[in-house]
């Protein structure tokens, strides 16, 4: 049974779908399909009817509908490259995981969502618009006990967090926070740059080299979605070709060697 | 300080790279590079030196490490497709996954690792050998608390199991299970297919339709890795073209609409 | 220096690019940049001012830019599919090359272009209002003189043809034609089908297999603009992922060999 | 009728594909399929059994095939690249078209192939080896009439070609040629550069930009081939995933605007 504050994915094809979160005090839902009422104990999976008469599907949100819907003040990561990122860092319950910039929150909900109860995400961003707006987001999730946001510049303070199991780092100037990355991270750790343009990675792996880092890594993921229909099945006609280079690597200690 | 049992990737450049679980009792690891001894007290991030005087750098292992070494009796899920997976089924502490076929373990792996210790994954295969080798290779990675395998004909004897979360579908003819896959799933909630073959998405689609599953969508993922080195930065001249299509659904409860 | 009748491409930045036909009764252009003058004697390589004092470069037009702006009735093949098609059909000087639709002309005025004045296009299409426009590109290119534009339901009554060299089948049921396809050809010769769809692709195979073709080969082709500049180099964001699947065959005479 | 000198492919299967030119004397040809002799009066579209009853068929060559099998010195362009280049170069008959290097001639033919009997193609090499190799493999294809070779280094005497309708450059520093391009071409033509590596592209584009060519474009192009089979049908598994970036511009005569 749904209760106040769960978050519900409503379905109603490909141009009505709509993540909300249900409010006892808000029982019903309006779009382009129509009014709908949530009826006392409706559940997933129900299918509920517009007074349009049109099917509205009651149905579990994924992470990537909760982090595709947040409230945006930036460029969001893509899932695609999330989940990429999440297996080559090694995300697991109980991590202790540094993250600048919050941007708008999406990447911190999804590293929040796998460190579990006993895990902490260290979050920082130097503009408050942006931390206020991802805490907001976060603490929407429900996951605000896990994450501590920063208000910092962290090229120029650094972190003042100590080993950490990863980074992720999505600034505009990533090898700028080489250095402090390096002492934040636990030995052999790994780190991930997200950056849009090709100059940002070779900079940053100039850096990289500069502080002993080892094991890098460049790739860019690509999702083509195909639309099966039967007698028309193909690959849409659009896609998006390009979000950012993500770049891996992994600290050691070049002074004990 | 690594202790007896833990997973070290050793890196010593793109064409050395070692998934070991350290030992006490063999202190010491071979490879072209030559030999190296594991010295009293060496922790992750620390550089060896083999007897050829080549550095090996000793780092911790990501979730794509782990399930990229597994012992192959299968063709394995990429790390790519999984990152994806996890996002889209909306994987989290406390889950209750289930999996057809256990393959060689790799998602396995990732499954457990993210269910938690509140979570559990009921993994089903109907070859022996295969079960076995999964069942060892989760175990290896010290996860066999969180994973119930099961040996059974799943297309003629269901999963009996009810309720959960999702389910991840890896076999050759899933379209024989989508009946099995509704009774398991919870209201609401996804399932995933991997299918190789275009021609298993057109009748998983169909089987789909047929059980009143919704939402569907069918993505590639495609990963394409750069060099970035001064002067000869570009793609690799070869990749991995196709490992398979990546299908989603949702059940509903039509009589209940 | 341009003559009456020439085409010229007038480039005013990414957003500003036009083909056009110089006449001398109307020796001015307009657009979103300005009213620009064609001087006396104006040639190719030259700068115009707009009277906004934008500047418009005089270019010559490659195929690309002629295929892409004829008149539209349909779509058109893209420039990234017809160059391919062109090499892997081996078009050449004088060739004999028929085409079933004509479509809105575009890749007749490449095959036209390329057989020169020895060669000849037979171009085939059974809508009338789609052969007059197909021919009026065409014409307007200059090119009339190599194409014989045919109205006819070339499923019903065959294409009348022989010993062509190649053929490009751009229609929606493509099996259909097989058999017309292997009367006309030369022994040995390809043929190419274009088809959005992997159902017509699978049709199209069981009808070339039938009747005895070889060499079967089906590739997609995609194209991916990169942004060149200083500290901002990377792909564009959107691309177009899918225009259609290219399949190539050869015909052999089984009966004879 | 095959005659003396003919390009033949035969054609045995994805494994046994070969490109030979027919001599009357040796009017067999011997594979791994067995030994197959050419009877009297043969044709394109025989079907021709070795002693080992293996059918080989008696393909006409494409362009694409007559390209991928030049005698190799150096790495060639690929198809899929060449059709591309070729549109949007506008080649057309008659041109004169200015190549450097000469590398194997593989874009040499495709170049002469498409210039015909009334064009020419100007092809500068400074490696005497490759010159020779490139200039024996357009003679085989029977285009020496519309190439002229030239064994110069053309940073340090420029082309000695004026007027020309395009430019194809495919050198390691293609940044050294753009003034010597600037003078070689007509007013308004396009040039085109292949560089494997974005460094490349970067330094050619400033130069570009300092002789005041305009709409430069980049441009990659990925050629994906699909299996179609029964119940199989899928992408590869492996492809090429990068030969090289294509970049094009024209040139205009800023002086004069």
């Amino acid at each position: 049974m749904i209760k106040d504050g769960d978050f519900i994915f409503l379905y109603g094809g490909k141009r009505a779908q709509f993540l909300i979160k249900y409010s006892k005090d808000k029982p019903y839902f309006e779009c382009h399909l129509g009014k709908v009422e949530f009826p006392e104990g409706f559940d997933y999976g129900d299918v509920l009817y517009t007074n349009k008469n049109k099917p509205l599907y009651v149905l579990r949100p994924t992470t990537s509908d909760l982090v595709f819907r947040v409230k945006r003040l930036t460029t969001i990561m893509y899932p695609k490259d999330m989940g990429y990122v999440v297996l080559n860092l090694g995300i697991k319950s109980g991590d202790r995981v540094i993250e600048v910039g919050s941007g708008s929150g999406a990447m911190t909900i999804v590293l929040a969502s796998l460190v579990g109860e006993s895990g902490i995400v260290y979050s920082f961003e130097r503009r408050k618009e942006f931390l206020e707006n991802a805490s907001h987001n976060v603490k929407r999730a429900g996951l605000s006990s896990r994450v501590k946001f920063m208000l910092r510049d962290v090229e120029k303070e650094g972190f003042g967090v100590f080993d950490a199991d990863s980074a992720v780092i999505d600034v505009p100037e990533p090898w700028t926070l080489v250095g402090h990355v390096k002492k934040a991270l636990k030995g052999g750790a790994p780190v991930f740059f997200l950056s849009p343009n090709i100059e940002q990675v070779q900079k940053t792996y100039k850096a990289l080299n500069e502080h002993g880092f080892v094991r890098m890594k460049t790739v860019e993921i690509l999702e083509r979605e195909i639309r099966v229909s039967e007698g028309k099945t193909r690959p849409l006609e659009r896609m998006i070709s390009h979000t950012g280079y993500l770049t891996f690597a992994h600290k050691v200690n070049h002074e004990e060697g």
